[in-house]
C-alpha cells in the first residue's frame, strides 16, 4: 500500500485557498467574515448501505460533498471548505484518481474547496466521511424551527427519479433501461441547491433537504416549529421522467422517496414574487406545494380537497424503505 | 433497531451551549471571537484498525473525542465544538450510553461540546468519524512550518507506555499483566493537552501531536520547515512504568510509538523559562529533548553524542509497525 501520506499529497492536496491554511497541518484554519456564524454538518458515506460498491467513482466522488453542501444550502449558508476523511479496504488509484475529480469538481462548482481530512484503510469496506464549513448571518439563517401558520410551503426542482432509479438499481422493480436512463442522475449525481440556499437566507423562514424524504423532513420542519402542514397532491413537481408509472408508485416516490437534495422550504405569503425571482436566478424551478397550519397535523389533499389515506412513511435510511 | 432520529435524541442530544444551535437541524451554527481563525480536523476511526473489537465503550467514546481534541491542542487553540459521525453494525443500548458517557465527559473537560453529528448502521464494522472546531489567532497558530534553526524541540508526558500496552494487547509481547495495568491507560485513555496547547500559542514555533510517533512526526515538521534536528536521547522521558524492558524495545516504543497524544514543539531558547511556567500552570510535564538545525537531517546522540545507527521508522497507522 503506497503510504498515506503519498495518496493524501497526490490526489487530495490542492493549494488552499488565499488565507487559508490547508490539507497538511494538525488542523485546518479559516476565517469567518464579520457578523456572520460557522455553519457546519457532517456525513456518513458506508458501501452498501449508502452507494452500491460498484458505483462510478467519479459520482461518488461528487456526491459525497453533494449531500454535505446540500446541508449548507438548506441552512442558507455560503460554502467555505470541507473536510473528507476515507477508510479505504484497498488502494486502487485509478478509483481513488476518479473519486478525487468528482469530489473536487463538486468543490470548485460549490466554492467548497477541500481543506484537510484523514485517511486510513478499512478491511470491513468503504467509509466516507465529509464535513462542510459555511457562513450564515444567524438572524437569516434557515432554521428548522422557523416555520410559521400561514407560510406558503415550497419545493425545488422535481421529485421522485432517485427513488425510482434506486428501485431499479437495486432489483426492487423490474429492470427497465429507458426509465433508469432517465432517472439514474438524480440518484448518482444530486445538484444540491447552495446558490437558491444562500438567496433565500433572510426570504424564508424555515427549510431542509428532503434527503429522507419530503413526509419525513417535513415532519421535521413541522415538529421543531410546532405546526402542521397541507400540501395539495396535484401541486407537487412530479418529474416527467416518470410518466406511465403506476399512480401508487409513483406517489410513494414523491411523498416518501429519500436521497433527494432539492430543498423544501416555508416563507410568508407576501415573499412569493420575491422567491420566484430568487429561484430564476439560482436556475432552479421552484413550486408553491402548500400552507402551514396552527393545527399540528400533516395532511395530504387530494384534487377534490380531501385528505389521502395511508400516507406513506419516510425511512431513516437509503435501504431501510 | 431504534430509529436514528431516537437513539440521537437519547444518547446525543445535549443542551447547545449558549449562542450555539446543536443536534437537530441541517447545521450546527457557532460564532468565533473577532480576529480569530476557526481550527478544524477530522479523524476516522476504524474498528480492527484503530481500536480493538472489545475496548471499553466507554474508553473508547473518550478516545474518540481525545485524539481529535489533540490537533487542535497541537494548533494551540481553543476548543469550540465536535460533531460525531459514527456507524453502527449493530444498536446495543449499554453499549451506546456508556460510549456516549466517555465522549461527553472528554467534551466537558476539553470545553469542546458535541453539537452535530449523522449516525447509520453499518454491517461492515463499527466506525467512528470525529471533527472539532477551535479558535485560534492566526498569527499565534502552532503550524508545523514554523520551526526555526537554534529552537529548542520540548516534548509533553512521558514516552513508550501506549505502545507497549498495544503489544501486549495484540499479543505481539508475551502477557505480562502487569506492565498491561501499568500502560493501558496511555493506550485506551489518552489525556489530550488542550490547556498546554493554548498557552503554547504565541509562545512556541511549531507543535504537533506525536499520534504516529516521534520521529514521523517531527519529521513533518523539519520537512515543512526546511530544517532538520538533533534529539539527545538520554533526555527523552521515557516513562518510568517501562522500566526493565530491554533496550531495544524501549528505544523503538519512545522513538516510533505511535497514538500518543502528548506535543512535540519547539520554541525559541529564550523562552525556555516562560513554556516551564506554562507548562506547570497546565499541569503538565514537558522536557528539552533537543536542537533544530539548519541542516536538513534528524539524528538521535546517544550519551556519548554519537549518532544513534538505524533509527525506527514511525507508521503510518497502528496495526502497520
Amino acid at each position: 500500500m503506497a503510504s498515506e501520506f503519498d495518496l493524501i499529497d497526490r490526489y487530495f492536496k490542492r493549494k488552499a485557498p488565499a488565507g487559508m491554511l490547508g490539507v497538511g497541518d494538525d488542523c485546518a484554519l479559516f476565517a469567518v467574515p464579520a457578523g456572520m456564524h460557522v455553519a457546519t454538518s457532517t456525513d456518513l458515506l458506508i458501501e452498501g448501505r449508502h452507494f452500491f460498491a460498484d458505483v462510478d467513482p467519479r459520482a461518488l466522488g461528487h456526491k459525497s460533498l453533494a449531500v454535505n453542501v446540500s446541508d449548507l444550502a438548506a441552512m442558507g449558508a455560503q460554502p467555505i471548505g470541507c473536510l473528507l476523511g476515507l477508510a479505504l479496504p484497498q488502494v486502487r488509484e485509478p478509483w481513488l484518481a476518479a473519486f478525487a475529480d468528482g469530489f473536487h469538481a463538486m468543490a470548485l462548482a460549490a466554492g467548497c474547496p477541500l481543506i484537510g481530512g484523514d485517511t486510513t484503510g478499512n478491511p470491513g469496506g468503504l467509509a466516507i466521511s465529509v464535513t462542510v464549513f459555511g457562513a450564515v448571518y444567524p438572524q437569516a439563517a434557515l432554521r428548522r424551527d422557523a416555520a410559521r401558520p400561514g407560510d406558503d410551503i415550497w419545493v425545488s426542482g422535481v421529485l421522485g427519479e432517485a427513488d425510482i432509479a434506486y428501485r431499479l438499481l437495486s432489483g426492487q422493480m423490474p429492470a427497465d433501461d429507458a426509465l433508469l436512463a432517465r432517472t439514474r442522475a438524480a440518484l448518482e449525481w444530486p445538484q444540491p441547491r447552495y446558490a437558491l440556499g444562500q438567496a433565500l437566507a433572510g426570504l424564508a423562514h424555515a427549510a431542509i433537504d428532503i434527503s429522507d424524504g419530503l413526509l419525513q423532513d417535513l415532519g421535521h420542519i413541522l415538529r421543531a416549529s410546532g405546526v402542521g402542514a397541507r400540501l395539495r397532491m396535484d401541486d407537487l413537481p412530479v418529474s416527467p421522467a416518470l410518466a406511465g408509472l403506476p399512480a401508487d408508485r409513483l406517489r410513494h416516490a414523491v411523498l416518501a422517496g429519500g436521497d433527494v437534495y432539492e430543498l423544501c422550504f416555508t416563507a410568508p405569503a407576501a415573499h412569493g414574487d420575491a422567491i420566484r425571482a430568487a429561484a430564476t436566478h439560482a436556475g432552479v424551478a421552484v413550486s408553491r406545494i402548500g400552507v402551514i397550519d396552527a393545527d399540528e397535523a400533516l395532511v395530504v389533499l387530494d384534487a377534490d380537497g380531501a385528505p389521502l389515506p395511508d400516507l406513506p412513511r419516510g425511512f431513516d435510511h437509503f435501504r431501510s424503505t
